[in-house]
């Protein structure tokens, strides 16, 4: 077991109606309040309307538009001018991972004096930030409960993780019901996204047993909850399962002493909706099996049996490499059952940047310390695989 | 799945070694430290002139032999004293759950005018507290990652659950190494002193798959590790598990969105070492199994029949009941294969004071608001039938 040190002190409010209790986290944070959000979807289901009801004694100031795969151009850059220009003392993220990660950058960026890109590539260290809250509209990145944000810039094609344990949220707000108007497509992503998650923690070295069947029961949990939620986009129960195992899938809880597994197929994925704009979830969904393919070895095997015979529920006294190919295969099968197109030619990638793509992963992911390493001809080898 | 609030803002720093950033994590919080400790067992393996050496710069009053089920008087009272008389700054608790939740209330009376006994009683409300941060020698309570203590008064026979959120410990150092000498007697309590507080959150109406799984991985790694540190008192791995699995046990991460249970083998123990100072583990090892029998019906069949199969692996194809009654009877084997008595006569006590201890737990303990609400007279039953 690895030594490690964890510390997650984001407040979790839980369930339906929580919202009602804003005012109360926002208060002792401050009266000038940037609230940040996507699309339209807010203020159709209601919930932009009741956030400013109940913030109606705070000065807000908004930044709308906010994209998936968020941009760093507009919206971090607009984000801290806003914070700066207007004294904001707390930022309010009202949406999915996308709104949450770009409102980390801008927490952090609203407290430097120089470009913020330099925070975010880590060639300056983060030393302050912003306070943030959130209330979650999507269950997918689990952004909502780690320091994690995921920054895209179009101009370079980069697409960079950034965190700082300055950027935690204070309080996250999960009411299910604002998950009930998720699409198919997007539900479908965020069941596969935190699957994946749990999936670069499992596919380790050295695990312990119960941070095996904690991934187990999350990964078991989705399976069975993602496609009631599809089934019946208003099944409570189901929403706010699947809602709470995306929020613990991604803040590290699952594989503390575990050996450290690089989370390949995230490093691969970032180049994809760097360069293509696709769903990350979906992405992940794509190249998850073929990564598993991959690096299936006699070094491997005895994980993907565990794997197969726990999450599967595959006849254990089946032979090894039976296993593992059914359990792999059973992956994809079950993200294609929920509707996910599984190659890239289906999400408008095809071969003519594959090489370019490889390059650029292999240069900056880091993949060669990943469990199973990956190099440049590893990375095109799987993508290929992908198309 | 029920609303919830969490939060659980305690950093962990874990492994071997980890206790070299004591001064880097106590600096911030004061130079004037409170240490506690139990009896000598930290000087003999060490870790008292260690902690000393790496504490040379600060300011050190010393609060000494605090005992199992700790004691109002003279501890938490000594503690306070010391706190107010020397201005400490923060409380350093070296041991086990009984340092550290004395150090609780410590923390909590050193900021408060009355008489500590108000805030533990929840008559005065907690509004202020000392950090405190621990050295963990002893897996078992979970006391470094939640806010509880329990507190016994020996004049009242009173032993009374205390817990505000103020009482999270900063910071919990665990290093496995340092439960090396816990003894067989104190390892195998430990043990099923975690695994009844899985049982206190797993046994109730509402779950969720993804709790669940958590509170069955966590009993499953417990039966396969407390175990190898009974056989092999250094197995690195073995201690270093089940030091995590404990810590996981108790701060309620295992059964967010589950209903409440009421804790009752827990209301019922702490009446027994209250009027008989009994090794708590070894008190809620032996009651656990009766106070399972005794609950298993119609109702609570199903709860049985899903922890028989999943935990102890029982075939899912045999009759419900038969399966109930297996994996109670493989509840009671475990323990007593790790070396704990399993009936009260064997720990001193005899049917003297049932009658006075049922009232007494019927009375403070708010056990008719538990999953299978008891009284008086179920109180007594179980009691007789642990004899």
């Amino acid at each position: 077991m690895q030594n490690f040190d964890y510390c997650t002190p984001t407040r979790l409010l839980f369930g339906k109606g929580v919202v009602s209790k804003l005012p109360e986290v926002l208060a002792p944070l401050g009266r000038k309040v940037l609230l940040t959000y996507g699309g339209g979807s807010i203020k159709k289901m209601g919930l932009y309307q009741k956030v400013k009801e109940l913030l109606k004694d705070f000065e807000i100031v908004e930044l709308s538009g906010i994209q998936p795969n968020p941009k760093y151009d507009p919206s971090v850059l607009d984000g801290v001018r806003l914070c700066k220009e207007n004294g904001v003392e707390v930022i309010l993220a009202v949406g999915g991972g996308s709104v949450l990660d770009c409102s980390k950058a801008i927490a952090a960026g609203a407290c430097y004096d120089g470009d913020p890109w330099d925070l975010i590539t880590g060639k300056v260290q983060t030393v302050k930030a912003l306070p943030m809250v959130d209330i979650l509209t999507l269950a997918a990145t689990g952004s909502e409960y780690d320091t994690y944000g995921v920054i895209s810039r179009t101009d370079t094609n980069d697409k960079i993780g950034y965190g700082h344990k300055l950027l935690y949220p204070v309080c996250s707000f999960l009411d299910p019901t604002y998950t009930f108007t998720v699409s198919k497509w997007q539900t479908a992503a965020g069941c596969a996204d935190a699957m994946n998650h749990i999936m670069e923690q499992y596919f380790t070295g050295e695990t312990t047993l119960m941070n095996d069947g904690f991934c187990e029961s999350i990964l078991k949990s989705l399976m069975v909850n993602g496609p009631k939620c599809l089934e019946n986009p208003e099944d409570y129960t189901a929403r706010a399962e699947m809602m709470f195992c995306c929020t613990l899938a991604c803040n590290g809880i699952v594989a503390q002493g575990n050996s450290r597994s690089g989370w390949p197929c995230h490093g691969i994925e970032h180049a994809l909706s760097g360069y293509y704009d696709i769903t990350h979830g979906v992405g992940l969904a794509i190249i998850t099996p073929h990564w598993m393919r991959y690096i299936l070895s006699e070094k491997t095997l005895d994980r993907f049996v565990k794997y197969g015979v726990n999450v599967f529920g595959i006849d254990a006294s089946l032979d090894k490499w039976e296993i593992a190919r059914e359990a792999i295969d059973a992956t994809a099968a079950f993200f294609a059952s929920m509707g996910i197109p599984m190659t890239l030619r289906e999400v408008g990638i095809d071969d003519s940047r594959i090489g370019e793509m490889a390059r650029h992963i292999a240069e900056t992911e880091g993949l060669e310390e990943a469990w199973v390493p990956l190099f440049e001809k590893d990375i095109a080898a799987i993508l290929t695989a992908s198309l």
